[in-house]
């Protein structure tokens, strides 16, 4: 890669959101109607030869415009910066979104903020892999240890890590990193599939799909519970008899309970034996995931995918309050922190399962558990990224699924670039699907007033 | 109050900000440069004579703007509404806000949008309290236990505190009510000041304004501290000898440390007896602050300002991890959330020391002491309400200091309403001073270019 004079020219920003909620696709007791979003952000720069870098805050529909007006207010940070300094130390570019002390009161690292952030951060490390022709697990994984240990914002995280102890596992990765590199490249990256399991879908396809999903070679499904105990125990039944005592079930409440409610509903879905509960209460909660992991062992406890940042994950391993970490790609600050959020879950010994699904996460998240197979963790072990199968469709670079694996990507970059297609039809509200239809509902609204 | 069929017709937001920066008020070890602003709220009804309902965010500057596009997003809750119910029941406004499932993905109940809900609620309540022409505190003190507990989210706090244990505390804050009512009336709530020891301040200033702070009958004053330890011990020497040691100091490292920092830091300090350390590490970290509790006795641990919701204060009193509880007016879900909090604290035993000072702070969070102490916690021994003389002339019924105490507000509402002028002139960027600034900037960027 030959050295650019380039500089970044443009933060573009654009509100995407997907009509998903009007096929309860993604519904859980706590999200009934979600449509799956983007706050999508791309880098441009002033050479027409280099690529661009891409990134997005998931969201969930209402509020993706708040995200994006997050996103604008960053710019400031960003344009004017030289291509070669940024793509060769995000870092410095993180301490310095984190670090702005005005933005800052709006958090401090965690919600709206954050996430914009987090966005903004994952578009620089996109358009760093781009550059350097690799996928970005490969660039993390081929990094210095050293460099990578460079990237990462230690603040309020030493009580539980050192530079020095993060640099000693870094290296330990190395050993025997060229022989899980082909591994992974034959194999994949396990991976374990929620879609049988939204809350919304009837038990006739819950069957079908629970069905189909073990033929294609899945060893872990997931079932969303916690709206109503009778419907989740005749959920569980139909589930277990459907895949057999040799296929797991994860369950997950997202966020639904209180600590007490957690412990008594987990212990009752028991006889089905879920292999984990995820999000039992608030994401805030580590006391209370602590007591409700003491309360329903066997089962274990997962959660992450709400944890707002290192510090919280750093408390939930402290606390011995979780048996499964679920790092998401596009909540935190960005690959920087989700480095510092491995690096904890590697020094605790405790397995990284991602948060997957919504729009383009599975696409992120991969390249992160591929990194940490390779060059960190050095196993699968019990390790899975969520599966689902929506909207892979609007990417350039989609995630491919082969016998229940994720395959390794191979094209540069962090497979965040969507379709020019997809962002055109599904801009809100001034893309060609919205505009359409809201022009239909407009109608049926005058066509319901006259009559 | 008679009733009334009107209802809300308009949710007007504005961005302001004032230019504190340029005179280093508000300058400590994280926030060098802050200008005072307001994510501004107002609610507005289809009746002439009924108020008007105001509420705010309080940041510190950038961001400002992203915080009203927040608060821009609840509109959709909020209009229509019957004023009636409203008032009569602010809580499941407050419901419907956070559980809005969709926007609830950018929080959870944390960061810019928790803070959007939290003005859209305060501002609910000041309409509340005009509406029943008392000043709130005086509406949360006469308040029936049963109704004040209705108000309040029990949602992931149960564990610590059940609804019927908070009605017990709200039943016992009743007995000598009337007697401590009198008492506030006659001689206020204690007050201590921030204002002589922001970190910008030369010695000279911070002698002055401590002597000062001392003779207006301050019994505690505060130190910002965190930058170099040097500069920390010298001016902790000053203040201490300025102040003689009747008077406590609080010392406010800003969230600046490290736990190992804190902890090494806080104790080099205590040759001067510093009352408490504010903010010793990050706000998120429940776990970092009970590490440093245990390492600095005597001196106390205080924080608040920053943390986001019920649930981290719940756990910051769970791990034994807090001495001084420190709510904030305008951080959290409003006055529904803060009464959670003091609940919370009652339970526990931890004295309520607000955060306060920035803009209009102060005006909103005297209303919560004075109704802790009327009618929960019953006293304010070792209770103290932050106190900062900035920018109060900006509000129609700003707080009154008398020897050292804030005199108990006797206007209808929240004590929210800012004044018109005030708005008109430092609305961002298109306010009067706004506007000239800009300009006088534009001349001078031609100027340069030219020369």
């Amino acid at each position: 890669m030959s050295p650019t004079a380039a500089r970044i020219t443009a933060v573009d920003t654009y509100d995407i959101r997907f009509p998903t909620s009007r096929e309860l696709d993604g519904s859980d007791a706590m999200n009934p109607d979600p449509d799956y979003s983007a706050a999508y952000v791309v880098l441009r720069t002033d050479d027409a030869d280099l690529p661009e870098g891409h990134g997005f805050t998931f969201t969930i529909g209402r509020g993706n415009d708040v995200q994006v007006a997050a996103i604008d207010a960053l710019r400031g940070h960003v344009i004017g910066r030289s291509v070669d300094e940024l793509c060769a130390d995000p870092g410095s570019l993180g301490r310095d979104l984190i670090g702005d002390s005005q933005l800052r009161w709006l958090g401090p690292e965690k919600g709206v903020m954050h996430m914009a952030i987090g966005a903004v951060l994952n578009a620089v490390w996109d358009l760093a892999a781009k550059r350097a022709r690799k996928p970005l697990w490969r660039l993390l994984a081929d990094a210095d240890p050293e460099w990578l240990v460079g990237q990462v914002d230690f603040r309020y995280i030493t009580d539980a890590l050192t530079p020095q102890e993060a640099l000693d596992l870094l290296r330990r990765g190395k050993e025997g990193a060229e022989q899980r590199r082909a591994t992974l490249l034959e194999r994949g990256f396990p991976a374990y599939t929620t879609s049988p399991g939204w809350l919304g879908y009837d038990d006739e396809k819950l069957t079908r799909l629970a069905a189909e999903a073990v033929t294609a070679g899945f060893r872990q499904i997931k079932l969303k519970v916690g709206a109503d105990l009778d419907d989740d125990l005749r959920r569980c039944r139909v589930a277990r008899s459907v895949v057999g005592p040799g296929i797991r079930i994860a369950i997950d409440a997202n966020q639904r309970w209180n600590v007490d409610e957690a412990i008594a509903w987990t212990n009752a879905l028991g006889e089905f034996q879920p292999y984990w509960i995820e999000e039992p209460t608030s994401p805030d909660d580590v006391l209370g995931h602590a007591a409700v992991r003491k309360a329903v062992t066997p089962v274990k406890v997962a959660t992450g995918e709400h944890v707002q940042n290192r510090i919280v994950f750093k408390q939930l391993l402290q606390a011995g309050a979780i048996d499964v970490l679920q790092i998401d790609a596009a909540r935190v600050g960005g690959v920087n922190e989700n480095l510092a959020i491995l690096l904890l879950a590697a020094k605790f010994g405790v397995p990284v399962c991602p948060h997957a699904g919504g729009v383009g996460l599975c696409e992120l998240v991969q390249h992160l558990s591929m990194f940490d197979f390779v060059a960190l963790s050095g196993t699968t072990d019990d390790r899975v990224i969520e599966y689902v199968d929506h909207l892979h469709d609007h990417f350039v670079d989609p995630v491919v699924i082969r016998d229940g694996h994720y395959t390794a990507p191979s094209s540069p970059g962090f497979s965040a670039t969507m379709r020019p297609e997809s962002i055109a039809e599904f801009t809100y509200p001034g893309g060609t699907f919205w505009a359409a239809d809201l022009a239909q509902q407009s109608r049926t609204d005058r066509k319901g007033a006259a009559a």
